[in-house]
């Protein structure tokens, strides 16, 4: 059995409905990324008994055993006395603890209540682990030898930070033949994790390389892991070619699908101004997202009623009657009227049928249909996605982007969006 | 120890960090409406002898254990099998299980692989549990008198259906001395956490009645919990009265602070046209997220650059290069002008310092300003609020709603938002 190490969260609010735990996630992630996995996640009450057993039952198939939460200072917080009586030792106030409470309180001008100082009283033969960021100290603890009681605080912002401080130092020296593993991204849109899957399998990737998917609606997102030194370019380079550039948008990890549009229309001094009707301003808010992105983008004109079509836009109204605001010429008239208007290199624009009402037999709830103008040309196109209104105007707003991606990447217009028809195998 | 329900989750997806365990969650949250608290959650890999260890360290201390995954086809689904271990019986083909696949596959036209079959074993002497959004039903088994194991599919909605169709009733059942609470919901925004605990603290709430809080950031909820039988209205009043209004949008569980804005606008008769700076099409997102939003919805001029405040917008260039965009005179124009241009009963207007960068001495970042224009006069409103760009943009699309909402319901222009001086401290 590989380098074990386990997570005992401790709190009535993790097993009363009121709070998520997402600290074990997070180091299941980290942990995921050294070629490690998580033993076990113990979730148990504010209670002695319970602690002592649960600590005990992790303490006897792991390495490492992490606590979270319980190092607070009212009288449910029992972590440190349940790893005092685990050991056998009884607590002293560590002084470096002290001082980072009295010190925490004077830098915020607050008065610290005595109660406070529990949160200095370290198990006899522990070591200290810094809370920069908040009050409790945790601290670290094992018999010679045997496998470390790593106690954190249980706020996720000060558990992540004492996690990565002081934690991982430790797994990385003890866990032997971890070799943190190297990456690659591929961030897809437009075709379903079951295809991008299949294509990947098709790139004849050897054992060296783990190859992981993450599906973070509506990307999918694939990840190749390979151990330092192993010469990944050729692999990385099929990879590449079977997805395609259509479909990956990005090979950096930090990148989201909004800084990959952005970061194109940068590097070619481009603006852009969009036309939003079903959307409702999501586009607009997608790409201000980003610091920055005044430099590339001017406005938008929310249209979301046919007057504002008409008056603001100026598409006639002989055509808003004869095709239906949800409409191919629509569309694209709104996207060049707002490039015009708005003096941008690009316009973009959208309408269609959210849901859950206003659906016909000709358009269903689900159609949306998109557009872009450029300096290069003007593209529309027509989209199903029978799903919920929230679905539909994510994928609306994915889809108008990603028109203006590949209009500025010199790809060509998509016939389609595979993930659009597929989406519900997923 | 009252009536206990412990969960064992099952899944390397749960321990090397792609998936959260959200399961738990919900049945917490569905345990503490009635009066109930998870006893334990354990996490563990898809592994035979760790399966089988947890089921018994969790059959030990339990009423009921109910298990999250490990259902499916594939080698690495080992529920069944190890609840079979357990009781010491073997499996058999169940029928109806049987005919559920065959129904399933058929029914979407998709050709069923015979080792789906194996989803139809359950251990001999087990009920099933119907899973009727997904293939693999689940199962309950005990032995007389002793602890029940449910196990569920693990895919949330499975899981969630499963859980309230079957696993619900049968806790209700047996856990003798449960009152199902009643609740009353307030739900507020404005005033921090820690405010709206002291003043619910002031209402002499009685100890029959229960009062939790939820951060929906940055909506705070505060429930209260009361038995059946209990006369909640005296208490209910006194909370309603010092809460007050001006911080209460709704009473309604179901409700969100954009729905309660939407039902004023409605019962008004009323419309809205907005003028977005900084959010960038946020406020109109966020309005149009509901269902029926057209009714009340017209539009929005998404003014990120100041030429299209001036040329959309009409805000005359000497007021913008005097006062700046980010000021209460531009706000207050951007707000009248998108009223009139859209002819709507109200407007609302939103300029401000978003960050990290564009931040002065003068208008540091997290400025905002917000305005709204109706038929009962113009409000604006300076803001602060020194934070990530994300949570300035959320706060002012929040002010910005929260304005209309009062000057819908005839509330007064607050002189601030404590929220946003004190947030700080949350």
């Amino acid at each position: 059995m590989s380098f074990s190490v386990s997570i005992l969260a401790t709190g009535s609010e993790l097993l009363d409905g009121r709070v998520v735990d997402t600290n074990s996630n997070y180091v299941a992630q980290i942990l995921s990324e050294l070629g490690l996995k998580l033993r076990r996640v113990l979730v148990v009450d504010d209670d002695e008994s319970e602690l002592l057993i649960g600590l005990r039952q992790l303490m006897d198939v792991s390495d490492i055993v992490i606590t979270s939460g319980g190092l607070g200072p009212t009288t449910d917080d029992l972590t440190r006395d349940i790893v005092s009586k685990f050991f056998g030792v009884g607590l002293y106030e560590e002084p470096a603890g002290r001082r980072h409470l009295e010190e925490f309180y004077a830098k915020r001008g607050r008065l610290m209540d005595e109660s406070n100082l529990k949160q200095a009283l370290l198990p006899v033969g522990s070591t200290m682990i810094p809370n920069e960021l908040g009050t409790a100290p945790g601290f670290s603890m094992s018999n010679a030898g045997g496998p470390v009681v790593c106690s954190l605080s249980g706020v996720p912002r000060e558990f992540k930070k004492m996690f990565n401080d002081s934690v991982l130092p430790l797994i990385k020296a003890r866990a032997t033949g971890v070799t943190e593993l190297r990456r690659v991204n591929f961030k897809t849109f437009g075709v379903p994790e079951s295809v991008v899957g299949k294509i990947v399998q098709s790139c004849d990737v050897p054992s060296e390389v783990t190859v992981s998917y993450r599906a973070a609606f509506p990307e999918v997102h694939v990840v190749l892991k390979y151990p330092a030194g192993f010469a990944i370019e050729d692999v990385a380079a099929r990879v590449r070619k079977n997805l395609g550039l259509d479909v990956v948008f990005s090979e950096d990890a930090k990148a989201s699908f909004s800084s990959a549009v952005q970061d194109l229309l940068l590097k070619e001094g481009a603006t852009v101004a969009t036309a939003e009707s079903c959307t409702g301003g999501m586009i607009g808010a997608t790409i201000t997202s980003l610091p920055g992105s005044s430099a590339v983008y001017k406005g938008s004109v929310v249209s979301y009623s046919n007057s504002i079509k008409e008056r603001i836009l100026s598409v006639p109204s002989d055509i808003l009657a004869s095709h239906g605001a949800v409409s191919a010429e629509v569309v694209t008239i709104m996207a060049r009227r707002v490039r015009e208007l708005m003096g941008t290199t690009y316009g973009i624009a959208v309408s269609g049928v959210a849901g859950p009402d206003g659906g016909t037999s000709e358009k269903p709830v689900g159609t949306f249909f998109v557009a872009v103008s450029g300096p290069t040309g003007e593209w529309s196109l027509r989209c199903l996605y029978p799903g919920e209104r929230h679905i539909v105007r994510n994928y609306a707003t994915y889809v108008s982007l990603d028109l203006l991606r590949r209009q500025l990447s010199g790809l060509q217009l998509p016939e389609s969006y595979p993930i659009l028809a597929s989406v519900r195998d997923l």
